[in-house]
């Protein structure tokens, strides 16, 4: 008997779970695998034996997962320890692994869980335990390399520029409007936030700004650029990433006190309020501000057409990696064509792209580097291209939840 | 040669310009009016002169309107003086229609807008003037008395409830994850935050706690409801109406300095933060808030079938009563059956609705005054009802704007 099982880790996306159903309903067809087995909480439930075998489950209430946000298998944000200093984890993760017979370990999830995955592979790799372990990716922020987009990306992308433009014609409706700042998330990579270089109603733009953690952020420049505008246009709309940074590489939003999570990454949120005090400070009383949180990583509403395909589509090529035997690996996708959009989907090693960051390109970023150049619109439109339909029930989409 | 003008006041709706469009195009069939001119930024702009005749513009782009969010006249928060006692704006706005050869001003706004619509109303009808005034309702926040409901808030209420469901996903994820508040707009009134009764994932309802203004709030009791759930749930999952009010009447946002806007009315947003950090210092470390803020009056992505359609109908019948040369008075939903949902379309005189508020039905809030009953469930679900086709482009949706 041959069982697989996936789990979840890390931050949620719209389209995490239909990677989930890529896998599962793949097997379902070719029944590669005996019993598909659902880890709940990531690898922190797995190690309290939080295990569900999906014959129990409403065969429809996971089908439905793929048109449910976030992550239907929980999710966890646990730190492995390097298994030569402490093994304790491996052992007992790879004890209740055998108990249920897997062979193979699919876990979605962005920089850190495939962090995970790598550990876990090379562990079984020196210990010559036969359980493959294989990562699935998914990341609103777009920071893993190698691949030309993460699933997750584009539905965030998609319901960002949405806002965009729906705040825009908002926030320009009276005789005097003055500015609007839109903060995305974005820690390290401006991915998020570049993607609003998309908005545009009719011809025109409608971000008149758009910062980035990838250049220096200078304040006084920010003041100025802000007081020209002004001058010129009764509206100024502004995106940022929340991960700003000064030229010494410290985040701009100061304002409060910094907590870390489990990784060490600096909890962000609100430089748009300290950007907006900024400029009520010094330019303007006619700011106002918005923090997107965390809509912009569970928008399944407004989710992209493509990003749900190609979140199915590495979790079904996922499956074709795990008929192979392999471990350690990764789905990538290759773009070969812009328009029209063509990719294809290959693997990497995890070894390769663990524990490193995709920058936003610095030739797309203007040189005044407080804008995106025309030239990424053919990167992001595909990604964002297409609705999806949904179930709906009195008004509201129907979701699944299974534990 | 007989025109009309119509203009657009207050804070914007999703749908407010579907009942633009129900003046326009029902005139275009009927041709009532030879000329349809647009007041840009409401009576503020038409007495600068900022008037747009619709022959000027392209056909589609006006009629792509119907399909846009936020005020697309432009709007105005400009409070008349009582003519009496200074009846310049009174003698400048009657010229200027004059000049239009204007029969019938509508006037689409919320309860301040349709103060201007009765007081401009009385002054023509003293002055023995010609000039027709008609208020058309608009307000998210569905205060208007004796209409059943408001053009705009199905729409806002659709999207609280939808990103209540995926925030709720969102919020769910770990072994543990505290508790989530949602904060919603509701100055006075609490329709949105009660209309998240609707929001279920299968048959659990997600809301543990939801808030109006309408009944005090005690923080000692909000601290312990929320301890107790904790003990029994993993996520608690909160709802509160900007508004809320303490015993003695005052805002329980009570951190920042208060602004206030030309209508005196104060201007809030962040109880959220402030319930946030109550529950950080007397509960538990796993607090999350979400201010919706403009979002949810501007999400056309996400608009209300039934609201768009019925935001149109109030506009074709309010051609209906300039054709009977009526003069203030505004229409009025009625609903004559929950389910299946019907309703006529009927009018009041303005007199009787201006200045006063529609509170949510006592008998609708639960005897702990922390939760709705389910039998507000018939009222919120119609209005929520149905899913609007957008014109899409590279992703986004195609949104118009004239001036």
């Amino acid at each position: 008997m041959k069982n697989c099982i996936i789990a979840q880790s890390g931050g949620p996306t719209s389209v995490i779970n239909a990677s989930v159903i890529g896998i599962f309903e793949s097997n379902l067809k070719q029944k590669y695998f005996d019993k598909v087995y659902f880890g709940i909480n990531g690898i922190e439930g797995i190690l309290n034996n939080k295990i569900v075998c999906s014959d129990s489950l409403d065969k429809n209430t996971i089908l439905n997962l793929k048109h449910t946000p976030s992550s239907g298998l929980g999710s966890c944000r646990y730190k492995l320890d390097n298994y030569l200093d402490n093994s304790v984890d491996y052992e007992k993760t790879i004890n209740i692994l055998k108990n249920y017979n897997i062979d193979t370990f699919f876990y979605i999830g962005g920089n850190d869980s495939m962090d995970t995955v790598l550990k876990f592979s090379k562990y079984c790799l020196d210990k010559k335990i036969d359980i493959n372990f294989i990562g699935i990716p998914k990341t609103i922020d777009n920071d893993l390399v190698y691949t030309d987009n993460c699933p997750g990306f584009g539905s965030a992308a998609k319901f960002i520029s949405t806002i965009a433009l729906e705040t825009y014609l908002d926030s320009c409706i009276y005789k005097n409007n003055g500015v609007f700042i839109l903060e995305t998330m974005g820690r390290d990579t401006g991915w998020l936030a570049a993607s609003t270089v998309v908005a545009k109603i009719g011809e025109e733009f409608i971000a008149d700004l758009i910062y980035l953690p990838e250049v220096p952020f200078y304040e006084q420049d920010f003041i100025k650029k802000v007081e020209n505008l002004l001058k010129i246009k009764n509206t100024v709309y502004i995106v940022i990433s929340e991960g700003i940074k000064n030229d010494k590489g410290s985040f701009i939003h100061k304002n409060t006190p910094m907590s870390y999570d489990k990784f060490k990454h600096s909890q962000l949120g609100g430089v748009s309020s300290y950007l907006k005090q900024l400029l009520l400070n010094n330019v303007t009383n006619r700011v106002k501000s918005l923090e997107l949180g965390i809509t912009q990583r569970c928008a399944m509403h407004c989710v992209s057409n493509t990003d749900i395909i190609q979140s199915y589509k590495v979790g079904e090529y996922g499956l074709e990696l795990a008929k192979q035997q392999l471990t350690g690996i990764m789905p990538i996708i290759k773009r070969t064509s812009n328009n029209p959009y063509k990719y294809e989907i290959e693997h990497i090693e995890i070894q390769n792209i663990a524990n490193k960051i995709k920058y936003f390109p610095k030739e797309w970023i203007d040189i005044e580097k407080s804008h995106i150049k025309k030239d990424a619109i053919q990167y992001f439109e595909p990604l964002i291209d297409g609705n999806e339909q949904l179930m709906y029930k009195n008004g509201l989409p129907e979701f699944s939840k299974i534990y």
